[in-house]
């Protein structure tokens, strides 16, 4: 199949204005059940038409005894019934014009020969019929822009840039998962099954391309066309990032992926090589994948290795600047324009050094101050600003002792209030560093001081920003944007 | 001071019967308001007597003008007054036999020369008179065993086997918080200031002789009696972890650190080799400084490098089984005995190897007995369980789905009660996690399916067991345990 019939079926997977699921019941646990009860629990506006010869109406909907039953014209098919009915079943979206098929289906390749020879009949008749199907022994696929969700966990994952393509289905719902805690936003997913038809490669190619997904999350057992990959990846990377983990890399490993996905896994030498001379950022975990690709959606990416510290006490900058060491990044000495304009702000024994130490003073105006003293300051490309959020649990820990001393309780409104007014303090600050980050194109990161107090990714007027947990998380997100701005500078 | 007399004060230190604060006062943000209201506010059982000049009452404490006022003895003094008051206020606590004083006042050796005088003049006066101080310039220090947490950030820290040092306070106080949302137990902290009488080597010492304290973690940035650091750690290696994250590895983070602390850093290969030779388990960060230790303030410590894994699904072991390679542990392949009995529990087709994937099977007795299997597998030493826990979220968002689904929420009753019986399940897995920990000796580790869904730390009726958000944290900490195992074998 072309390029151009190809991407004009997966618009029709991605983007469908009407969806049929074949094997659609009401019996919880069951795919069918997970399926229909994801579409329409996540508000789906497109037509959903269930398909079950025993039931009637399934979670409010009218269901058709079979495909062809079905009235109207359908864009894309979920398959959830037994792998031997999948012949049929595509010649009947054949005869309906239904070009885009997710085979959640098992009992395939991954069972043995007569799996494979099954797998191989419905490959044929597909690409006969000018089907595309993503699968089979997929765990679903996702597409936020268009509201579909289609996975086999229940989720409610969020609008945004983040595209995810995983060769493992349970690392991807997982992944989705983990994106909806850290308030980072999907464009599109697709978990690739067994790749009997449509291979990650294709799916690479058609993400790339399209301008809902920012950055893209691959996570990868093995590659049947590694050269075919190259091809495909290497115009991606030039417009938009890509990230992988490729899982397999040490010997035990690639055994457990011969076990997983049957893909032979490769050597990690060679994968290594390939991402190195395409431009793919290279993690070595999922949370890292998600961190880095997430954070890649939103921010800029910098010019340089240069960062500017501040921070509210000395041990925390000396472990910023031994992560940032490590990582290749420079921690310039601050320029005395800096110096002489914070000597009005802080105390004599100010430490005069970047990492600016802002030795525990709380005022927030100084805290915005030095902000735009480090965003606009030419010797720097990228900002970290440590411990100024995430205070909020200290400010309820400090009502509590208060109650405790005081042996009553303070009303709500006031808790509420004091909370409120420390968390407008966060607020003004992620809203400064989202106006500077856009008028400076430089990424400004903020390490929260509680780990658990505020979100991953922050949604402002301005635009998003990114807080972490920890320093290190921080320091190497900007290492990697900082590798791929020096990718992007060699070409 | 001989070290029974050092151990003696140091017990009055972090074991008083009571305390006076000099500088405590009733304006918020003050330090010795921070302190009162943190003592006050955590329910400590001893007396607190406040002393202020100007104030009759605070907090609900009757004010002692000066220190020389108050009736009682004293065992432990706080001080927050200006430097300069110093010398005077130490002479007051010989006069009444105050042996272990907390100076929290800065304005010494780190604000220059002057300070250093003032700084060996406090020192000769204590030393001369029998007292141990710590600090100054310490950001404050706790006991939970004794309910006493007299830090400068509002946090109420929980109770467990887990001592801090931290050379830098505001770094301290910040993995305090962490612990309390990772539901990590606290034993002792001190935060060590300037070290200008008490050395970090004191405390080690002292920590290591504690019966409350299990693992130690210790932040530093210099020492500056190597021996004597090689020296009392080597013994208390023996018996508990110690655990260190080095500020200042790097040359940059070295001049940060000179700015931060006055130390000189002294090189990595330096503390690398000290480290090593003395059984010291070094991090690389302040989140895995607390993780590590933490974990091993609870968990018993393999006898070896065998890992046996469990898996909802492929990717998820494929994964793990790298990180246990890149981390020189073993994934052995599975025996037969264990093979034959899953054969009849698993769909023919399951993958009979180690990582055993349960191919999302539900079936809590089904988790629970492959638990067993592995935990009574002779040949492995650790077990890493993954996803079986951390399912709260998802069953969440599928009620959540049904709801939007019918139009109409269900009764916050129906709600509870299906996350109750999810709860129910995984707390019985996490039991049966400890029952099995406790009689194999092996350490058995969760890593959780949604991220934010279990704590760090779970404490069931058979002991504490440690849940990952990602199986990378789950190996590290095994990986350092064991190489913990190797440097005891090696004795």
């Amino acid at each position: 199949m072309n390029k151009k019939d190809l991407f004009a079926n997966l618009d029709k997977m991605f983007f469908p204005k009407s969806v049929a699921i074949v094997g659609s019941t009401d019996i919880p646990g069951k795919w069918g059940f997970l399926i229909t009860s994801n579409i329409l629990g996540n508000a789906y506006k497109g037509k959903v038409y269930p398909v079950n010869s025993t039931k009637k109406n399934i979670m409010g909907c009218p269901v058709y005894p079979d495909l062809k039953d079905v009235p109207d014209g359908v864009d894309l098919a979920f398959v959830t019934i037994p792998a031997k009915a999948l012949p049929e079943t595509l010649k009947t979206c054949i005869a309906k014009n239904i070009r885009a098929v997710v085979i959640i289906s098992s009992g395939f390749s991954e069972t043995g020969q007569e799996g494979k020879l099954l797998e191989k009949e419905i490959v044929d008749i597909a690409t006969q019929g000018g089907i595309t199907f993503i699968g089979p022994n997929t765990m679903g696929i996702a597409s936020m822009h268009n509201d579909l969700v289609s996975v086999g966990t229940p989720v409610h994952p969020l609008k945004g840039g983040l595209g995810i393509i995983s060769q493992s289905g349970n690392l991807g719902t997982q992944i989705i998962q983990w994106s909806i805690s850290k308030n980072i936003g999907l464009g599109i997913y697709a978990g690739t099954g067994n790749e009997a038809q449509l291979k990650t490669n294709d799916l690479l190619s058609y993400f790339g391309s399209r301008h809902e997904v920012s950055a893209i999350a691959l996570y990868i057992e093995g590659i049947s066309d590694g050269k075919g990959f190259m091809e495909s990846v290497k115009h991606i990377t030039k417009v938009k990032p890509v990230i992988a983990l490729k899982g397999g890399r040490t010997s035990t490993g690639s055994q457990a992926v011969k076990s997983h996905t049957g893909s032979m896994a490769g050597s990690a030498e060679i994968y290594n090589s390939m991402f190195k001379q395409t431009g793919v950022i290279q993690v070595d975990n999922p949370s890292e994948l998600l961190y880095v690709a997430g954070a890649m959606s939103v921010l800029p990416v910098p010019k340089g290795n240069r960062i500017g510290i501040m921070s509210l006490g000395g041990g925390w900058g000396v472990i910023t600047v031994d992560e940032c060491e490590m990582a290749d990044l420079k921690v310039p000495s601050l320029s005395e324009h800096i110096i002489e304009d914070l000597n009005k702000w802080l105390p004599s024994f100010w430490n005069k050094a970047n990492p600016i130490d802002l030795v525990g003073e709380p005022n927030p105006e100084l805290h915005i101050h030095t902000l735009n003293l480090l965003a606009n300051w030419d010797e720097v490309d990228s900002v970290i600003a440590l411990g100024t959020v995430g205070q909020v649990a200290f400010y309820r820990t400090g009502l509590e002792n208060q109650e405790r001393i005081m042996g009553k309780k303070f009303s709500p409104e006031i808790v509420e209030s004091v909370l409120k007014a420390r968390s407008d303090v966060e607020l003004n600050f992620f809203k400064e560093m989202a106006r500077l980050q856009k008028e400076t194109k430089k990424p400004i990161l903020a390490v929260s001081l509680a780990q658990e107090d505020t979100d991953f990714m922050v949604n402002t007027e301005h635009g998003n920003v990114i807080t972490l947990p920890t320093p290190e998380e921080a320091v190497n997100i900007i290492k990697h944007m900082v590798r791929y701005r020096n990718y992007i500078d060699s070409l």
